[in-house]
């Protein structure tokens, strides 16, 4: 048996993400071999009751009331951030500093300006960075990527996103913290077009130039307390975009799509092929290729499940599925391979201050009303 | 047996849209009671040989080389215009003036102006006209409209709506007459996008404003007589769109999607249901309600077959279904009914102006790259 | 133009089969240029009322309350039997002698005895016969056979076949005509297993043996009259069968599956690969090839709408759907064909008598609980 | 904190099951609070390196190589046997007279004598027992069994119930452990049969009677070593049903259906309503009723991941989907929760005792060709 180091995390934030990290870091080493392996020696939170229970529930190995005493111990080698984003910055910064690895929640941060004082300060320290778009692993997607890569769909002409849910789509639905930009920093647009401008600079490429709109539906909602109060974040964020190779794309964003509880998903078309993926059923990637056969082309459907597809082998035989928290998992692998190999996988800051240079200049165009060059 | 009306039809061109405009009026009789029945009295176009086996083949009566000659024949109370829509605006103001019904396949024209000079004529005229938006008359998308008139999916926020055609993707397939602005009169956005305008005003509502961009991915392409020549009409169009209640909506159309034949789609989403189309099923309308019991809740595929669905009990029995050409049967059944009750069943020359308001407004915004208000 | 053969039908049996054999020789011109051309001189029935109706609005020139007149009128060429199957021997063998061609609905006849007298008379009189299974006529399902006699799907080890309806579900809709096997002839066994039935030994083989059973679940009905009646018809039939090749299948129709409008389905199993197809969405084909290359595996859902398509070329162009009508049509090109050149079409009365050996060979099984050899 | 007992594990066999179970126990008190808490005391198998590491990477804290030191340890509570079912009837015989409690992979035993003689064995020494059929815990599967059991589908006629695998499609794929009766215990039938028979158990009733028919297509197959060897398992299993409430059904299990990775799937059709589900899309479950409004009624896909539906309020929110592992999960829960108030939750060893009757009654319906009595 070859010895392992054993790092330590420190994740601040308790609530749903905080649970998705932890999950992860549980259960990857029941399911790859790493160069580092991960463990879950702290969590942060205000709220001393709820993160104590969570903390136990989790299997954390102790708690802090305060992120900052995270930084001080030196058995904590990673921190892993899953607060709002209002505070990424000021966490991030600060870790850096104290020479902890870095693993951040989307968006990155509250501006472009922001985003880039946190990768300036990750290169100074010299540690490593990620940012957690979890989709990208999705072994459909890296399966995509591959074949993006290999030419397989040729020279790609076009993408369509969305990223739809539907927890607001009721006029009636109470209001909570995340319809305050105050608290939450951010709306849908933040929140999920975040995560489909990752999936297209992942598996397209650049972005040039954008125009988008955004548009709160429901612009006063109840709050528990029997008052109306305003919403200040967007319901819905749509913009077109050009790409730096010639690709167009369109792409929405929503919580008032009915019926769509959690559908990201994509189709990528180049001129020998296309991609189709959606999350709700994550395991399979439909692929098209324009040399298949006169009459006997076709969408196929591929469950991603084989041994030979990414991060597959690691989980169950074919045909077995796996499912949202694996992307996680996968994350928090190449994480732990970075750590060991001294490198900041991709998505990094480097990849954080660029989307957040897209969401910037989508939130200008939708001011201005035209177009407005991303760089 | 009760005494019918016969009325002549006149139809100019006998290609892909003569024939399944033919078609319809040939079938209309065998499925549907009408007030008038359409004869296929006489068949235009100008290469004499193509012509006459097409009108023997698909059942005309008689055929003219000049459809100038239509407008002179007594036995003739309807003129159908298959043509490049070029020659659409001086065929219908001639036919209006020699006091003939119309019927014109979409785009109505070239422009708003000639779209105007069209409805002018026909109104001045007092004859019936319509514009062949045939998807309109999918059993699915008037139950849709239904369905939403009745309120059942609340008022709507979203409409994403693509029209993917895929006979462009390889960038080596000839050049021909249809990548011609000359000859055709317009490329994807006349062809293609003018189809989804369509059934947006239709279930939607008006547009109030668009931001869009209009792209030819393929410059140059080599002709049959081995010369290189330029396309100069787009592959691709692509807009944002507000509409007057409110709603926000995405929009493209595009020849270059490979794997997607004929693939005209849309979501709509209402504050209480949404509704899902893809013409490639298109007798199948899914339908999500907000107001199914919880935990019961989910987009339900409804075969629209059965005798209650619009056009559905002049067919077949419920799960026999139906396909393209019967998008035109319906429509010939509204035009019959519009003559002999004296009014223009919509969608018509007022709708064509309408919908190539919204063309020019996306074409104008492809150009200034900004939002142009629709007016 | 050249001369063309016109050949006239006479039809029995105006109902839902009458109605879509009408259409299918009125359409057949428009779409397809056959060897001869059919015309619709002569359709009979009982009541005259509903006879003429239907005569004048499906385009009959003439109609006849015995169908014995039309044996004698020397402008019929050809019976199309559309009656209910207790009366098919009497007809069909009566028209043989009559020296008239023949195309009779499904099953065949009443017993295997009956169905081979009606073969002996045909093969006698030397006229060409066809039996009416529509569903083979659908493109997708005749690139199904030819995918499996090119050998694309290798040896076949399975077939499944449903075909499902739900127009019985309701253990309280009224007693009908179909339900009373005097008057229906058979219940779904007869209906709907036969069409299943047909489609396995067109794409799989002859049947080697069956075992099987079936079940009426509602034994009693209340009529129009308000009076209960028995129902002696079987609402469901399931079978297993072995092959002659040495594939395997299983086998059910049934009339109660709720949700299941007109569900004719199966998935055939090759040691090189796999099809799958659905008839309503009857123009698509799954296949799947086990020679596709790793990670890339997976069915390919093919619209069967190229032109490289059986029949597909007659109609539109590609992505432009046909429906169920269109079965008929291309079965009518066939019979056309067969007389124009002098030959029985497959599935022709042998067909029909094979057909109902396995029929009865199920019947024999459900009775006496075993296995039973199809010979 | 509350006070938790721990219960100690021992788990013998280290392969895919072993790990689908260490899994579900390592995972279950992050998502669930459960009456005692699973500890992974020890995991035996007998070949030490390949269990050594296997332990290792999962997290026990021990292992042995002889199963039966597992019953010797006073920290071991539980045994789950994870073994070919040759082994079944005598591990667990010794566990209970141990008077450790039981779980047991299926199928539970080679014949229902053995199987009769755990169920005596586990009642005598008054453990808790329960059989693994996962498949039966994905929320869809639960929620479908709520459903029936509010007779939201009223009384059901039929199931049909498919289990497809496809990694023996290819002929000259080698042989391999599993072919081997002697070594596997069973083919397809104890392997896949046994899932469904346990499914239709759950969500239909109890059989009546059944026949069938047992197939091995590819008769010999080449082993590592060159030599030809004889399969002595079937490839396939296909039998009808009849259920004691009047229900009918039919049954595949294959391990040649080429394209088919993993596909358990069913549809049941009651009297007012009808359910689908397929596994490789585990998360939904379709869903028609026949008392939706006319022109509405359509199959509706339910995404099982409200926090209404079952398990799902421990896992993620709405639309975040789980996978293949969940199922063992949430079957731990209940043997936990089973545990802590002293009772055997179903599947348990009756039930095993039960699917192993109808398993059998199979078999010998393939041998004397004719219907078999389930008692």
């Amino acid at each position: 048996m070859r010895n392992k180091t054993k790092v330590g995390i420190g994740l601040i934030g308790y609530k749903f993400m905080g649970k998705a990290h932890s999950h992860a870091y549980r259960d990857l080493p029941f399911f790859f071999e790493t160069g580092v392996v991960p463990e879950l020696r702290a969590i942060a939170g205000r709220d001393e009751d709820g993160l104590k229970k969570a903390a136990e529930k989790m299997g954390w190995q102790s708690y802090e009331t305060d992120w900052r005493q995270l930084l001080e111990r030196d058995d904590i080698d990673i921190i892993d951030i899953c607060t709002p984003n209002i505070s990424h910055a000021e966490i991030a910064i600060a870790a850096a500093e104290a020479g902890k690895h870095l693993i951040c929640e989307k968006p990155l941060a509250m501006s472009v300006k922001e985003a880039k004082s946190m990768l300036q300060a990750v290169k100074k320290a010299g540690v490593v960075h990620m940012i957690c778009h979890n989709y990208r692993f999705a072994p459909a997607v890296q399966w995509a990527k591959q074949l993006i890569d290999q030419g397989r769909i040729g020279k790609i002409n076009h993408i369509r996103a969305v990223y739809l849910q539907d927890w607001l789509v009721d006029p009636y639905s109470p209001y909570v913290w995340r319809l305050n930009k105050q608290l939450s920093g951010s709306g849908t647009h933040g929140d999920l077009a975040a995560h489909i401008i990752d999936l297209a600079r992942f598996l397209v490429g650049e972005f040039q130039s954008v125009v988008g709109m955004m548009e709160t539906f429901t612009k006063m909602r109840c709050s528990n307390d029997g008052m109306m109060k305003e919403v200040d974040v967007d319901d819905a964020s749509v913009f077109l975009a050009r790409f730096r190779n010639g690709a167009i794309g369109t792409f929405e964003a929503t919580r008032v799509a009915g019926g769509n509880r959690n559908a990201n998903r994509f189709e990528i078309n180049g001129d020998k092929g296309s991609i189709r993926w959606d999350f709700e059923n994550m395991n399979q990637l439909q692929l098209y290729l324009t040399d298949d056969p006169l009459g006997m082309q076709g969408f196929r459907t591929i469950n991603c499940t084989e041994s030979c597809h990414p991060y597959a082998a690691g989980y169950w035989p074919s045909g077995h599925i796996i499912g949202y928290e694996h992307t996680f998992i996968n994350l928090a692998k190449e994480l732990m391979d970075g750590i060991s190999k001294g490198y900041s996988p991709s998505p990094n800051f480097e990849d954080g201050v660029n989307n957040q240079i897209v969401l910037e200049s989508v939130e200008k165009s939708a001011q201005n009303g035209s177009w407005v060059n991303v760089s």
